[in-house]
């Protein structure tokens, strides 16, 4: 692949936040609120921003802990439950384990990537009973596929410890668990507003569990943990939920659009519930060359080596879906490479 | 004390945030970034934001590190040096204390406060040898008062573990330990921009120390934990530095002008070097009527009893220095109590 053209403005295909705009007038609102800025946030339990979340995901506000991102989430429920053993899934996440590693926690990552290129979660019943806690991530990141429902309440039934599913890509799959908090008191769920509302700058994400476990969960954040405009943000953002529905729409549609252009290029990606596409390069030769030649094309993707995944072989690149031109233009640049390989 | 009227808008002297405006200019220029807030901060280790705070300190970036508010700085600073044993001086901020259990470190409270009502960091030898994390608050919160350099120098000498110095009121005080961290390998001093600047919702602190201690204290922080807005505020806000010269001068004339006041009503204030005056009521029944009797006039304060505080005796209010008319609105009220008792 070769430089095919000047492309000025680069393609961020890495990071899977949104890439459309934030609603006009949600910004407008949030103008308004940036003089009060010199004040602390409301603070936990964040009562307010806690009764929308709660609105929003059906359960009673105590059930709900905002977090600044569900990287904190994800850090005060190791530091809660995974003082014994945990349990991670890969390739997935990488924070899971690097959570697990700040707090010199032992884990046990466990091969989930079966030779046809579909993803099961292979615990055994002798480690779901060890481990204090078990992360599963649904739609799994980076590769993509959903967890079904049975397989995951199968995994609560088993496990002797906390399963926490990370949901942060909830509005792309449109399946959650949350529903379940009340049948299974160790279930806790992990969201987050970066990937779908487009608030990945504010950082806002939030756990949903039984009030008991929220309570233990919170004791490991600190008390103005989510700082004022993402409470604001995640308050006002509710109410432009059809914007939002269109958009993620959009997203699919070009998603499946892409997946459809990669397999007429016979190069084979995986299919998604996310708003991100992994790929299978064959070799990690050919899968550098087209990285490198991307970046040179000024693309910006997440390859296995970034260290943004756990137990990520080295011939997969991420991609976050852009938008239509985004997208073609990869398939182009895929398409040179194709003709010239 | 009576409500003397009906004041529209309730005085909040809780919490010590800034009472100023923030720069309309400044308000501007956040305004234009809120389009962009779709996309993640740029994460760890923040060079831009680092560059800029490295200047305004007079450091190096590498020995820099931004993070979620002050609050946050205090957990990773504890996480990273408190597993022996944490020396806390009490009255002081109750963050320390707080991050100490957390973590289920032991931790000795040193009552710091004489009784002829001065401030004195009365660490032992034997304490200082055998802690490896001691805090000190300078200028301390809630007492107001300075640590003498010398006596931060000579506790960074007889320390076998880290000095953890908080300034995070360090702009009202204007001496600073950050010169010294070349000198002291066991120094970490903590910043904010929340009493300052004026930034409390956004939640920005930062730690400065050798490249080394940063580096260990990183490893507690989360790739993203300073958001977007933060990051930009942090950067942009320092442009306005006479602006706020010209704040902080006029909040240390109403300070000085209200412990003047008090005096002369016979209440005994605590010389301050902050943005807040601790006040000793005497009794633990007239603190708590005065307190009451102020919240009923709509004047919100802190008192010790809120939990802010490690070792505070309940016959203590704090408040926080906000406007001229504000203050003299308290001082009325503490006339009229001072008649009717």
């Amino acid at each position: 692949m070769v430089r095919i053209e000047n492309i000025q403005k680069p393609i961020y295909l890495n990071h899977s936040s949104l890439k459309y705009p934030l609603p006009k007038e949600f910004l407008e609102e949030l103008s308004k609120e940036l003089k009060n800025m010199n004040q602390y946030p409301s603070g936990s339990p964040y009562n307010e921003l806690s009764d929308a979340l709660a609105q929003y995901t059906g359960v009673f506000p105590q059930q709900i802990l905002p977090t600044n991102g569900s990287d904190e989430a994800i850090e005060a429920v190791t530091r809660s439950f995974g003082n014994q053993f945990i349990l991670i899934p890969t390739p997935t996440f990488s924070q899971y384990e690097l959570s697990a590693d700040r707090n010199d926690f032992s884990r046990k990552l466990v091969p989930c990537l079966n030779h046809h290129g579909d993803y099961q979660l292979n615990y055994t019943e002798k480690d779901l009973k060890e481990a204090s806690l078990v992360w599963i991530c649904n739609p799994n990141n980076p590769t993509g596929n959903s967890i079904p429902r049975e397989k995951i309440e199968e995994t609560l039934i088993h496990a002797s410890g906390i399963v926490a599913v990370d949901e942060c890509n909830y509005e792309y799959l449109g399946d959650t668990m949350v529903d379940l908090i009340h049948q299974y008191p160790n279930l806790v769920v992990i969201r987050s507003f970066s990937k779908n509302f487009g608030l990945a700058g504010f950082r806002l994400g939030f756990a949903v569990s039984s009030a008991q476990n929220i309570e233990k969960i919170s004791r490991f954040c600190q008390c103005f943990n989510v700082n004022k405009m993402a409470e604001i943000a995640g308050i006002k953002v509710l109410k432009y939920l059809n914007y939002y529905k269109r958009v993620w729409q959009a997203i699919e549609k070009i998603r499946n659009n892409f997946i459809q252009g990669l397999l007429q290029l016979e190069v084979k990606a995986f299919p998604s519930k996310a708003n991100f596409i992994l790929v299978d390069f064959i070799t990690e030769e050919n899968t550098k060359r087209v990285w490198n030649d991307l970046k040179k094309n000024n693309v910006h993707t997440f390859a296995a080596w970034d260290g943004e995944f756990s137990g990520l072989e080295n011939h997969y690149i991420r991609f976050t879906v852009g938008n239509k031109e985004e997208m073609d233009y990869v398939l182009k640049l895929l398409r040179i490479d194709k003709e010239n390989h």
